[in-house]
């Protein structure tokens, strides 16, 4: 009988996680039921929203259960597929069930990926739910227009770096990013952001002023805390905040302190919106057509951060949540 | 030479105010020039935003000098009108130029009101300012939907006391609000608010989970703070914030320490929109069919809490910020 890695959650994390909250278990490959698909996965995607569906806490997600396997994004290669499903072995798809080598899907849960357009892996970044996160932020919960001046931070993470570049592709003015390394900031202004800064150099603020000394009118946040408050007070009448994720505070065992300048969204007009990519499928098509044409045309950049082997996932997630990753952090199974 | 009074910023309070930031000023009543008007005021709004403007700092509306008269909403009676002004005497007029008893206004400034539908205050209140400040923030900024709870706070005045009726009005399934003593919970239900709590009687996330159980889809925010805190934790997947106020902070000194879980917007899609009613003229003609026919059929209450004499405006004013009206806070000449 053929068997297959898993890694599961072995206990809640209290705080930062530890690789003890994790545990590979070998587990019997299953052969696919009707209707079902066994796929053998090559690559897997690894998320900072994770962390948060470990908590016991109900959320847009259901958490994890302890002693079962963890999920997440991955593609593979189709090995066999259940009676009255239309996949044939050795075509490369994309689904939900990562975090193990072979994954046992319900054929609705599956979808064929083009690998002549794009490596695999980008399914799992710039054409997949980071770069869908990032336009939609962009396009639609901030409403950006051409000649606004964007903030983007964690700006070489696989949603930032993305979010700064097609703020950019469609007309922005100016595009500041922060980010956690000099490295980072380097590859940020790679990519075409107009300024970025450490956001380890000083207050996000001041570092804020000096790279939009006019303010702006649209914030991307992946960080919350600090860099929230910064943005608050940095942007002008009617700008809009998309509030897509908070990782300063994803292991934060004590409550944030909060934007203490809040109340200035009052006389600024601003508005903040919090917002999950799932809510935002009816822009695939045309995230499809304008995101994969600026790829095809070598305008937009993505870059990946691989770590290879499922035993090696875990650390990679942890490596994630401490910033060590240049663009999407993914798993070469 | 006819002289009249006038309350001028004698210097700017920090922290709370007190009466000694203000001087009563004795001025000749000048003549009105051409396209002027000379309004001898009856009645003036006194309004939690001033505070803002008695800070030197650039928002909105520009911040009130020091040695210079304040303003405000007042009615008043046209004394005399400069050449090219169709404005005859005794005609009862709103304008802007309140906290003196002879306020010269450019007839552009000028708006007659109708004392046969509402007397002269109610143009200060329920079809005035507070009142379209209400309506925008319900049905526009909120997008309140038939079926909605809704949460109100500062529910016993002026705009709060309003939001609340137009939200049950326009269909919320139940309406809660919050208030800062037994005597305006009460009237908050006298008014048809399903439930309302007074702030003081524990953490407002407590009185609010026993007020809206089920949890809330809107918030009408007069205050900020904990309450806004409050309403995050409390508020259902898509549900919405009009920021109208945060007179909490109004006299604080220090940073406030909420709210700190701001970042439950991102899995709750919550939307978070400040707001000036300045921005919402467009609602006006909607605004006054629909007050105006409530107000006509009895549908809607509003009350005023009425101090005498110029004299006592400032001592109006401390009063209001610390919390003494019910319902709308005004002055009469």
């Amino acid at each position: 009988m053929t068997t297959g890695l898993e890694v599961h959650l072995a206990s809640r994390p209290s705080g930062w996680p530890t690789p003890d909250n994790f545990r590979l278990v070998e587990v019997p490959v299953p052969s696919p039921g009707p209707g079902q698909v066994l796929v053998r996965n090559t690559v897997m995607s690894v998320d900072p929203y994770m962390r948060g569906r470990m908590n016991d806490v109900k959320s847009y997600v259901p958490p994890f259960r302890v002693d079962a396997p963890l999920d997440g994004g991955a593609v593979g290669e189709v090995v066999a597929a259940g009676e009255g499903v239309a996949l044939a072995p050795g075509q490369t798809v994309l689904h939900g069930l990562g975090w193990r080598e072979y994954a046992l899907v319900e054929a609705r849960g599956v979808r064929p990926v083009d690998v002549t357009v794009a490596p695999a892996s980008a399914y799992l970044g710039a054409l997949g739910m980071p770069g869908l996160t990032a336009y939609a932020g962009v396009v639609e919960v901030a409403a950006m227009k051409p000649g606004d001046t964007v903030f983007v931070s964690a700006a070489a993470g696989a949603v930032g770096s993305l979010a700064g570049q097609i703020a950019k592709l469609r007309g922005a003015a100016r595009v500041v990013g922060s980010a956690g390394s000099a490295t980072k900031v380097a590859y940020a202004r790679e990519l075409g952001f107009d300024a970025a800064f450490d956001y380890h150099d000083g207050p996000v603020r001041e570092s804020l002023r000096v790279a939009a000394p006019d303010g702006i009118d649209v914030y991307f946040d992946n960080v919350g805390g600090d860099h929230l408050e910064a943005a608050i007070g940095a942007l002008r009448n009617h700008g809009r905040v998309a509030l897509c994720g908070a990782i300063a505070q994803y292991n934060a065992t004590e409550p944030p302190a909060a934007p203490r300048n809040l109340a200035l969204a009052i006389g600024k007009r601003l508005t903040l919106r919090g917002f999950i990519v799932g809510d935002h499928n009816h822009l695939r098509d045309a995230f499809v057509a304008e995101v994969g044409g600026w790829l095809r045309a070598g305008q937009l950049r993505y870059d990946e951060t691989v770590v290879d082997g499922l035993r090696n996932a875990p650390e990679a997630f942890l490596g994630l949540l401490r910033g060590e990753n240049l663009g999407k952090m993914l798993v070469r199974l």
